[in-house]
């Protein structure tokens, strides 16, 4: 089994909401077959995809029913403490919940958390121990 | 905001019993700094983590209390049906559980869904409309 992945689907409560979240919020251009069912939003060789949660539980076969911590996060890692600072700064302007400030963490980094509409947790994050390359990936090896 | 994600971080219940599946039954190399308290895995320009779920809800700062469907789905997807068989075949094999069994999907792709010990849906999917490039990368654009 190849070490990649292809598609990280959110289950969303309103798809309308959600759309508009990523699209309007975080500045994100949908791709062009994405609908009133499903939208699409390509990542660096990977798309993120916005479902509802009750059709993506029915797609799998498995109960709908979950309330509560959602233990998965995705993080948006930046080139510095203050591109963490400018982006929550702009993200809070356009109405974002910001979930924790701007910070040092423990392990040397300098992160943050925003919550997109159904409570799907962000990091905002700068590391300094893993450099991006101009495309945004995680480079090295 | 660049269109583009760095990490997706699982919170798992046993960090010990998630980091043997993805290793032991995925086959998957773990990253040189993974430890007993964080395991990561460098995937295609992106990092799959996986980090204790209350070390996750805490760091967050957000309460760890949740239960049920965990609203979201990964995918990996291959470069044919019979890949989609083999894997799934292979899978089994060792011990995976297979949620959902491989078959056509309504949109013309062709499916299947696993779960990891915590629940975590990951689909294996062929999909006709979305080449893969020789790294695994969504292609085209």
């Amino acid at each position: 089994m190849e070490q990649r992945l292809t598609f990280i689907t959110l289950g969303v409560n309103d798809l309308a909401v959600s759309r508009k979240f990523y699209e309007g919020l975080f500045g994100w251009r949908p791709e062009a077959n994405s609908s009133g069912d499903v939208v699409f939003f390509r990542l660096n060789g990977i798309v993120l995809s916005l479902f509802p949660r009750e059709e993506l539980a029915k797609d799998a076969g498995v109960p709908s029913k979950g309330s509560g911590f959602r233990p998965f996060t995705l993080a948006h890692n930046v080139r510095s403490e203050q591109e963490v600072d400018a982006l929550i700064a702009l993200l809070r302007s356009k109405g974002v919940t910001v979930v924790k400030e701007p910070q040092k963490a423990f392990w040397g980094g300098y992160t943050a958390y925003i919550s997109d509409p159904d409570g799907n947790l962000w990091e905002i994050a700068y590391n300094p121990y893993m450099p991006l390359d101009r495309a945004g990936n995680v480079s090295g090896e």
